[in-house]
Formats: C-alpha cells, structure tokens, sequence
C-alpha cells in the first residue's frame, strides 16, 4: 500500500508510524513545507520517500492524507482534489469540519474524499513529537460520511482500527459545534490560566516553583502550537463564542457567589463539577 | 517515634504511609471524625492506632499533624494548643495560611506549632486515594517560619526530606496570595469547565464520548473534594478575586478579538500563553 501524508508533525507523523507498525508492505510518501520537519521525518523513518514538492506527494498515494492546520487544508483541498486520480482517496485530519466539508462539497468528485478528525493529541508538535501509539484506544471521527464512498470508507475505518481507533459518524457541523466544548474551549481556558500567572510572574517571581501538578494540568493544553490553534479558533468562532460565553456566565456565577460569601452556591456548583467523574475515570 | 495524624484522607494519610515507609519505628496514631475513614485507615495499615477520640490523638504523638479542611483547622486550633505538652509540636497541612496564622499568633506557645502546606495532591479524596510515593520530588511550603522553634523546625524538614519533599519558607499572606494564583484559580476553572460541558450535555447526550486527553486534562481538578474546597475559596476569598478578575479579563480579552476576527491578537495570546513551557517541562 501506498500512502502519502502532507503535514509531518504531531499527527501526520504518528499515523505514519501506527501503520508502518502494522502494514509489512506499506510506503509512505510525506510532504511537509518546512524543510526541516521533511528532513527530520526522514531521519526519524516517518516517511521512506520525501517528495520533492506538493504535487509529487498528491500522486504518489492510494490515500492522500493532510494533516495541515485547517485553513491551508482549506486552501489546499480543491488543488488536491483536482490532481486525484480515478482510485485515489483523499482524507483530511482537520480540527474543525464544517468550512472544509463546505470547500469538499463544490468539488464533483466529492466521493473521493474523507472528512475524519482523530481525538488524540499531546501539547506537543513536530515531527519529533509523533509516536506510533497515539492513537490506541482513541476515537476517529467521520463527518458527513454519507458522501463518501462507502467502499473507501470501510478501508478507511479498517485503517483506522489497525492503528487503535474505532470510528464514529457525526454531520460536520454537530462535530464543530461539540468540540467547541470538548476540545476547543479547554485550549482556551488553558491559555487563559498560563496568561494570567505568567503575567504574575512578573512581579512574583518564585511564583512557578509553588506551582504543582493540578496547576500543570490545568494549564497543560497553553503549550500547544499556535500556528494550528489560531486557525481553529477562527473557523470554528461562532460555535467557541457559545461555548465561551456559558464558561464565562458559570465563572462569573462563582465570581459572584464567592463576593457575597454564598457557601451553598460554591459548594453546589462544585459538586456539580465534580459529576464528571462519573463519566471520566 | 510517634505521631499523631488528624485527618485520614489523601493527605494525611499518604504523610503517614510516606513515613511508615522510611522509619521503622513509627507509631500511627490516627483520627478522623468520619468512622468509616478511621476504620479503613486501620485496615489499609495507614494507622498502627485508631483513637477514640480527637483528645487521645492530640496526646499520643510527638507530633500532632492537622490534615483536614482549613475552616476545621482554625477550630480546631486552640484546643490542640492548649492541650499540647511542652515536647509536642503541632502541625497544619492546610492549603490556606493567613487566618490559621492568626490563629495561632494568640496562642501562648506559638513556638510549638509549624503551618506547612505540602504542594501535592491528586484528584482523589479518602484514606484509599493515598500512597506512600505522594510527596516524591514535591515541596513543602512553611509559614511564618520565624514563629516557631528553631529546633522543631530542622527536624521538620528533616521529616519533609524523608518523605521526598524540600521545605521552603514563605509568609502567610505571600503564600495564600500565590497558592490562588498556581492552585485555588486551577480549581475554580476546572469546575467551570466541567459545569459547562455537563450542561451541554443535557441537550447532546453523547458529547463526552468525543472528549480526548486535552479535555481530560483541563478538567481533572473538577473531581476535587467540595468539602476541602469549599472552605478554601471561603478562607482565601480576596486573593481568589483577585486572581479571578486578571483570569476573566485575560478571557474577555480572547474573547473580543475572536468576536472582532483579530487574527493577531489571538495568536499573540496563544504565543504568550504557550512560554509555560519553557518553565513547565
């Protein structure tokens, strides 16, 4: 099997390695536009082949995967489509779904492409930051899979089972408008927290060193990249404003219970907090 | 030698088993006004000794270790004081130090008391949540160090080195100012997060199935203990204000420039927030 994959960090780079695990026979074909993330997935035998440019990487493959912040999967995708041969299927690892399923869905040979997001992820980016294992025990979502084709999906969700993933369907844009809350809206409270201590810092300057693991945890998330996180945020605005704006109505809830000294409020809106440990073991 | 633990829950429970582990004669004397605790500290050999009551715990140990929510350490406090022998120290883990502090600054023999606040924790609350390695690599934070016996205080830290903790010193008021900063503001965001999520999830029952590690992350101090936290906001209420006011101005701020598309803006926040990982490993 063949496949290519355009964007060699973090998840490009780690889907890479969960197949080469398991497929004896597989080559794989990367792209990146930075020279130094192509050169270092070769080095770190990510890729057997670096392409020499874009268009090289598009043909090469049965499967095409961008692995790409969302705005230059946007950008790239009618070209991709375009250069797609009869039996080539593109896929697409994008964050947010509905603006890229709109760009898909102007294109005629639509059943040619996959709109997937895999949940798994670390605060890490860069082909140096890929692992074989990412994926293991982790879900892939599909979005509007009913205008793919249903032969390449089963392939692709056998694909994705060898590398730790079940599959799940969701319309693109019930998939943007739940990981606003799931996903999108801890990056931003994340980045919030490091901010505000960060800013701190400035007049405390011990202050990290009380710092322990609940804060790490917490704040975990503001390490990630900036280049993929930014474009995230843009294509997915009306569904982060929403869920940022029932995060900031809760905390000026406790804001005002913890002014007014109201002990049942706080207590009440931690215990109902801490329901979510019912659901996250 | 012997102590005394009041409080058998993660804390003062994982103090014990740290110390057990080390010193082979150790004797465990422990309270907790919750029977089913003092009964599962004796089983999981936590405890050597369950007292019978809170007055034969404070008169067992050379050592009397306060491990329970902050507002019943103030209670507790002139008791404990007044019934300590000249050889006995008294000891407080609580996570807030200014008014039990000022608690004991009008007790007679201030000198025979040491406000610590170990910088450890996890999630989980209860003598079975605690283990031997908790305070491996961690800090201990100590109060007002000046006010207590010099001696008391090198074998303190001696204590502290045993079970994997540095001690290092710090005012009351520096402390409770900070800890709402690193810690207390984490708490208050990881409710926050998990309140908004589990609303949503009222009106879309299967969001939490697309939660990944990120989301994990950012809302794993939810499950903390609302009748240890509760007090704590309480206690540290102005410095939890204060640093809840930067942290909502910070998100005001986010949320402006995504409402306005500043694409600058939200990446300059992003670049900013992510320099946590040059401190935070």
């Amino acid at each position: 099997m063949k496949i290519s994959i355009i964007g060699l960090g973090l998840i490009g780079g780690s889907f890479a390695l969960a197949l080469k695990k398991r497929l004896e026979n597989l080559t794989v074909c990367g792209w990146d536009e930075n020279p130094k993330n192509l050169k270092e997935a070769k080095e770190l035998e990510i890729v057997n082949i670096p392409a020499q440019n874009l268009e090289e990487a598009i043909s090469f493959g049965d499967w095409v995967v961008l692995a790409i912040p969302v705005h230059a999967i946007e950008s790239l995708m009618p070209e991709c489509m375009a250069r797609l041969g009869p039996h080539q299927v593109l896929v697409d690892f994008g964050s947010t779904k509905k603006h890229i399923c709109e760009v898909a869905d102007r294109q005629s040979n639509r059943h040619q492409f996959i709109a997937a997001h895999p949940i798994a992820g670390t605060e890490y980016s860069g082909p140096g930051a890929a692992f074989a294992d990412l994926f293991e025990g982790k879900v892939m979502i599909v979005c509007d899979a009913e205008k793919s084709d249903e032969e390449h999906l089963i392939k692709f969700r056998k694909m994705c089972k060898m590398t730790g993933m079940e599959s799940v369907c969701l319309s693109a844009s019930d998939h943007d408008e739940q990981l606003a809350y799931t996903s999108h809206l801890s990056h931003v409270i994340s980045s919030g927290l490091s901010n505000t201590v960060l800013e701190k810092e400035e007049t405390h300057a011990q202050i990290l060193n009380l710092a322990g693991s609940g804060f790490a945890s917490t704040v975990r998330l503001a390490k990630s990249s900036p280049d993929m996180w930014t474009p995230i945020f843009q294509k997915n605005k009306t569904a982060v404003l929403e869920s940022l704006d029932h995060y900031l109505s809760h905390l000026n809830d406790f804001r005002k219970m913890l002014d007014e000294g109201n002990e049942e409020g706080i207590r009440d809106f931690l215990n109902k907090g801490r329901e979510i440990r019912k659901i996250l073991k």
